[in-house]
């Protein structure tokens, strides 16, 4: 099965993306985002296998939203990256850093996105915005130039 | 005392901006917003005055993150736009629309903005998207052309 | 156009459906929600006017997740009712409640879903309990027999 | 029937109380926190007449939690104002601002509780900070002295 | 001292029901949700312990607001859960899928369940409802038929 | 660069401020409060270094907000601790557990803490209370007298 998540492969998890995954919940040599990817894979395939007509229709919903249209896709990303820090949804988080990553992203760029929503949303984004910063770095060690 | 917000003009309710202002509670003939806008401004004033430094910083901070910077002005009050939206907060949304739309947003780009925060955000969303349509309205209505 | 909102008529705001409102602004004779009942009957129209594509998926997605299937229309309205209460989504509360009393729910079976939302959300949901009790009474004094 | 909160009244809206009430839903001459201490008060009634046990021991517990213990009234009831800033619900902000005010807070106490929500919680709550300082406002010239 | 929850017992972890309990911390051979089960009874037996009168009443009438009644119990439980999805708690939706496939909720049922937290709450609950669905899994492993 | 938050030393975790921490994501012989702290302190030094002006003065002015002034330390590191419990940030709840613990409260004042949290935000605060319960624990057995 088909499903529009999986036209949005992001830059900086090759890593997991080999076929040579070991189960997600064997905590090494995987990084706490490549944990968060694999789950993510293994158990959006789940939820889709399972899931009504109505989930299946969200997931490509979902993917749809961030297509370039009016605004580019790098916007796109950070409007949903500013959301779910607002929100303080971690791997919501790590999902739209990595596609903002992807779709050309800057240090500074991202970093006056986290001010954003560090001021709309307070200090209860800074536990969040921690996370963050450390995925950023995990990002651009795995290949991703800023 | 000058603070960093009255550097942002919007450019949709002239018509409270003129020292004529009827007392905020006086639901005639303000519209919804132009009611949030004269309240807003003699609120904001009341609070900066008996306010501590501490509440003075904020606001000034507040005002700061939304400048330009390695993301221009109008991507920045979009971003505030978003997480505002999936937070539901009206009169966060109808600040960040009235700047977003003076910083030089389309209905295209306003409209793509909701999308993401309705998918991030979810039928909740919706209550308070259809105050933001309206508000565009009013916006336009006021002439801030698309 | 059609969508799917416009097969799930309520049962207890027939004053406002008969083509002869008055401009929502106008406060009488309408109570509290029958004003949100026009407002947003005139706003969904907008938003499906102006929107995208996505927006309009997103509302027609949001109809069909309520439709029985191996749960009945009752039950998931009330799915819908304890999930707005916790968010504290007034309109939405107002709009399940409606659909819930629609689909034969009675003031017991509100008053059990209420008392989960009470304690899942914690006091912080009081102040929506109070609207959500006198939108019942609205309801039923529109004819909708308990 | 008697409930806990009959025992908490506050300082600052006497002239509602004097049994010569107007319907809540005519605006004038009550402002606004009038306005939402009598709705508070007629729907306390009905939800607690209509309510489940689970109900009225839940509103006796909220009762409860803020008697005077190894911490002293006041200190507890700015402990309920800065959660209720965080989660942006206005009533209940309204009731614990009255509260705060009876159990002896100065300006300057409120001030910096203020402080702690806006920060914790960020710029969203400055719609909400707005509606506070009214309604000290409003407290104080109904006669509790700072 | 005999609190409610005890008498809620789950189908699906006898696992870690028989006095034989590794301490919660050696992450094996328990699975996530054992882990959440060993932690919360671990930690509910010390809240008790020290907990003011307030606390254990609570804890109480969080029992008793999901026995059957006007609504049977795995209604309850459903409403429980799509609370506890929209307000995005792991350990919340953990418990109430465990009590409503003890009350006999089907695969389906639960599936629509998640639908509509999904569509209400968008999609920052997605990784919830990822976790969600294998704790569904774990489950059933454990001998809870659909 | 000298922040705000380096004069907020905490009493409760001495052994991993003595230089000789392990990388955080070595899971032993750290408890989860310790790995919280060194994690914690790792990435505010990332941020810090990375950040804009914005970001610096927004984490100046968090450590600001909660010096004594007309209400004590002690007091609103309590408040801080309310709002971020209904808020339901476990990073927040640790840090201001342990702040309070620091400026003098006492085990019956942060069970009433506790409790003004768990009525005002219900029981989806729970889970979070008992990692609030066990970093207590922690705090105390660390040399933090109650």
């Amino acid at each position: 099965m088909v499903v529009g998540q999986a036209s949005r492969l992001p830059v900086c998890h090759h890593s997991w993306q080999a076929g040579r995954l070991p189960h997600p919940f064997l905590p090494l040599p995987m990084n706490r985002y490549e944990q968060f990817q694999a789950f993510r894979a293994e158990m959006n395939e789940k939820i889709l296998a399972r899931g009504t007509t109505t989930t299946k229709r969200f997931f490509n919903l979902d993917t749809k939203a961030y297509e370039a249209g009016a605004l580019d896709a790098k916007t796109k990303e950070l409007l949903g990256l500013s959301a779910s820090m607002v929100l303080r949804c971690d791997d919501c988080i790590a999902y739209h850093v990595d596609q903002a990553i992807s779709a050309g992203a800057t240090d500074d760029e991202l970093s006056e996105t986290f001010d954003i929503a560090l001021i709309v949303g307070g200090s209860i984004v800074i536990p969040h915005l921690r996370r963050a910063v450390e995925f950023v770095e995990q990002c651009r060690a795995a290949g991703a130039s800023d």
